[in-house]
Parts: C-alpha cells; sequence; structure tokens
C-alpha cells in the first residue's frame, strides 16, 4: 500500500506564538510523526492549505477534492480541523476506487495528552482494511461519512446511528 | 462493536523501578490510555500474565488462546511482547469467527517517544474493519499471522511477502 | 523554608480549547506539578488573577504587591506571564526581608516541550539560596530585577550587563 | 558565569534497548536537554563514565574529584545516580573555591513523566547564588552535602536535620 497524505491545517498543527501570546496553525506534523515512530509505511505528504476548519470555504474543500482525485495512490489520508471535517467528507464522495480516510485532533500534536498519534494510527490501520468510499478515523472509531456527527458539547465524534 | 483487550505484558507495560535501578513490566496500561484519549469505545480489560514475551511459555499461549476463544466479545485485542508476538499469534489460529488482533510498543508507553498510542490506534482501527483472522498491527501496518516476522536488526516488523 | 505561590496567569498556564479552537489561561499549574515532580518542599498557593500579562494593570500588580507582602511567608514564588513580569517584578521592590522570585515558561506546561519545570526548578533551587531582593528565574539564569529584560525578538530573558 | 558540567550516568541518562529487552545508561542527555529548553548559559559537558551510581568506585570517585579540580570553571554540575550521590559528593568537598552541585533524576529523562528538567533547573538555579561548597539539588531542595541523605524507602532526599 502506498499512502497519499493530504494536510489542511486544523488542531492537530496547532502551535503557540510567545511573541503573539497567540496559537496559529504550524508545519504539518504528520511527516515527522509517522517517522518518529518507525512507521513502515511508503507515504507522500503534500499541504494543501493551513486553515482552522471552520474557515474552510467551498472553493477549499473543491481543491481538496481535486488533490485527492488527482493523485496516484488508492489510499488517501487527509489531516483535518475537527469542526468542518464531516462537511469535508460529504464533499469527498463518489470518487470511484479511492479509499479516503479523515482524522485530526482535538488537543494539538504539540500537548502531553494530544490524541494526534492515537488517531493517526486509527486512521493507517483503518485505511489498509477498507473498501472504497469515504470515512472518518476519530475517538478510537471507524466511521462512514455518512453516519457521523461531532457533538460540540461532548467534543466527540458519534454515529448517528450506532 | 464491543472490544475485549487481553494483556500479557511486554515493553508497552515496562516502567522504570528506581529502587531497584531496573525496569519491570507494571501494570497493564491500555486501559487508562484508551481512557484519557477519549476513546468512545466499549471495552473490557483483562490481564492474563504479566511477562517479557520471551520468558513466555506454551502453557502461557494456551491460557491466552483459552481467554480468546472464551470471551463473549468476536472483536480481541491483546496487548504483547514484540519478540514472541508471532508465536502467539500462531498459536491462535483457527478460533472461528473471532477477530484477534496483536499489538505492542517498541518503547515503553510511559516514554515521551513512544510508538504505544499509535499502535494501538492501528489496531483498533483495524480491528474494526477486518475479517475473521488473527492479525499483527505494528509499525503503522495490518500484517496476516502468516505473512509477518519481527526484523530483529532493524526492531520493526515485516512482511514475509510484500 | 515554607514558600508561598502566588499565580497570575500567563502562558504557562495556557490550555486549549477545542469548542473555541483558542488558546486561554487555565487553572494554575504549578501545584499539581510540584506535586507530580515529588518536591519535598512545604507550600501554599493562592491564585491572584488569570491574566495574559500584556493585560495587567497597576492595579493589578499592587493587588500582586499585596499579597507578597501580607502572606506569612518570607520565600515567594510568583508564576506570571513572560511580556509584563519586568514590570511587575519593578512594582514588588522595597518588600523588606523577602526573598521574591517571578518565573513562568514561553511554551505552556502542557506541551511536550515545555519550559515550565525548568524554569520552576530554577526558581525553587534560586529561591532558596538568594538574600532578599527580587529576582527573575528564566531560561536557565537567575537575575536581579534592575538587570533584566525581555528580548522580544529573541523570545528570551537578557542581563542588561553582562 | 561559566558552568562546567561533568556528566557520570544514573537513571537520568537511561534509555531502553528493545532488541535487549534491557535498559541501559545512553548518551548523556543534558546537552541537548539544555540546549532544547533555551538556556541561555554558556557550559562546556564532559562524560567522565557511564555508570549505575551503585557500580561507582573508590578509583572513579577520584576521577570524578580530578575532573572536577581541573577545570576552569569555579561552577561545576555533576549528573550522576542517586545511590551513590551522597557519597560522591563527600568525595569531592575541599575543592577550594569551586562551587559544585550534584544532581540527577528518580525517573529517566526520556520518560514523559520526569523529574530531570525540574531537577537540573534547580540545580542550575542554586549554582548561581551559592557559596562555595558542594550541595545536591535533588526533590526541589537544595541540600549541603554534609546534611543530606537518600531515604531509599520513600525514594528522595532529606535533610539530616531539618
Amino acid at each position: 500500500m502506498r499512502l497519499h497524505i493530504i494536510t489542511t491545517g486544523g488542531t492537530i498543527d496547532k502551535v503557540y506564538f510567545d511573541a503573539k501570546s497567540d496559537y496559529q496553525v504550524g508545519d504539518p506534523v504528520i511527516g515527522d510523526l509517522l517517522r518518529d515512530l518507525g512507521a513502515a509505511l511508503s507515504f507522500t505528504v503534500e499541504s494543501a492549505m493551513r486553515k482552522d476548519s471552520l474557515d474552510l470555504t467551498d472553493a477549499d474543500r473543491a481543491l481538496i477534492r481535486e488533490r485527492a482525485e488527482a493523485c496516484e495512490e488508492r489510499h488517501v489520508l487527509i489531516t483535518h480541523g475537527t469542526d468542518g471535517m464531516v462537511a469535508t467528507g460529504q464533499a469527498l464522495k463518489g470518487l470511484a476506487d479511492k479509499i479516503i480516510v479523515l482524522t485530526g485532533a482535538l488537543q494539538p500534536a504539540a500537548f502531553q495528552r494530544t490524541d494526534a498519534d492515537f488517531n493517526i494510527g486509527c486512521a493507517v490501520g483503518a485505511l489498509q482494511c477498507l473498501p472504497a468510499g469515504v470515512y472518518i478515523a476519530m475517538n478510537g472509531r471507524v466511521f462512514d461519512i455518512d453516519n457521523v456527527v461531532k457533538n460540540r458539547e461532548a467534543n466527540r465524534f458519534e454515529a448517528l446511528e450506532a
């Protein structure tokens, strides 16, 4: 399996700039993270944008779809902010023969208690075993894109139907 | 999916005892780890033994098989030392209708640069998408038990055939 | 030595709220941090405010001084944002017989690569050995309050005269 | 202040070798640690030995003393295993005009919950403020070498007299 990774920004990539007492979306973390974790995967990474997912536009989503369609690889992993993840997943449906999994993090990868490693692991594990389609891997679960919602109160992803 | 977890010891659970200037297998980490990471999974944990996998006997492997067969759940995750993981996996073949994934860590979960979160994520993601059988999830890959070996020189798991 | 700790907010206490895609000053970390690190110190903690130090007013600084003066302990540790730390230190001069050390962090304590543990260690180590006065412990150095400046470009504290 | 650092091994430098299911004393961590933490200190590092402190001999302690005496710097920081730290400190007494602080860690620097950053911070903070002599900085306290003992039951350092 050769894997193509498209990064779009979101909490997973957030870093803290003391100079501005502010956080910002930084460099995509996933490439270094996979290498540091000893992942024996063949993968390429492209950065499509660096945005909070609340700020993603229809044009951004069209671009992500274009990139996912254009790449040679059948297996595509997308790192993404959590708030707009379901909407982007919906915009990716219908790409014949592609297995697409979106993931991200509720706490930045730079944090001691981040869910980034776990979520990326879950996405990578699922990608190797799924049929073509669009999925979200969050909170240790693999959801079909038509059966998932972010529960903002509880700050986690849930199935529409159990 | 309801998940049953069987812990057996191994590097993933190793802690450091200053009093003895020594590492030892400690309490199983996976339950707390899944809770801390916000995994929205229904799971039970049982500790079968606490051993380095080099010390596992045929009797130990028979016990692990017995536990995997006896539990109600179809989905079984086993945390295990890496050296004897393939041998234990072989001893688990033939349990009809069970999906069994073994995982562990090359660096203890207590370390800053541990692969524990990532490997457990990978195992959990794969478990939800695999047909019945026995598998190993390590180094970001999901291997069928008949197509995997630990390369001790390189300190990673590899497919027998690519 | 009995130690009194006054917390005021700043980067050291910043946490990330995914619900708001934003960092905010959270609960003071120093008490738990000292306990988790096995510090064999007798200390009390009071939270004077929770602010970015750029937002501190003269009234805030008067309050911090009042608290430092009112407490029974001679040794006072103040956790503080880095931008206004020197100004607060200046406002604390002249409290007879008090040893006051201000510290904080350039990366939040919640981060994997935080300087919080190190800076607090440095402050605590210095406090036990210094004569009465006001000091800043940052970047591994202990500065007299009249000989320190934050170099915002380099994002570190420096002596006015070497 | 120019600082000379002598490393001798001990828990602080312990790493885990999966190939051997064993820990060993690895490369000295303190240089990288100080650089990563943004310490604005001028320092040199020399590795005198890499041993568990229970294995240190009189010859080893004579060598450490020789190095501490020979270096140009007045300020000397020694990283050391915790069990033999007091004995080494005793062997370092009487070096006129030197300020020597020994420190180490109860949990390896590679661990998520290590006291290494904190202890080194405490040692560095104290070094800048102490008169000539030999001291131990552990558990957030700075002890004169003639007034300290390791309580092995409680796994912490304590004053002989409070």
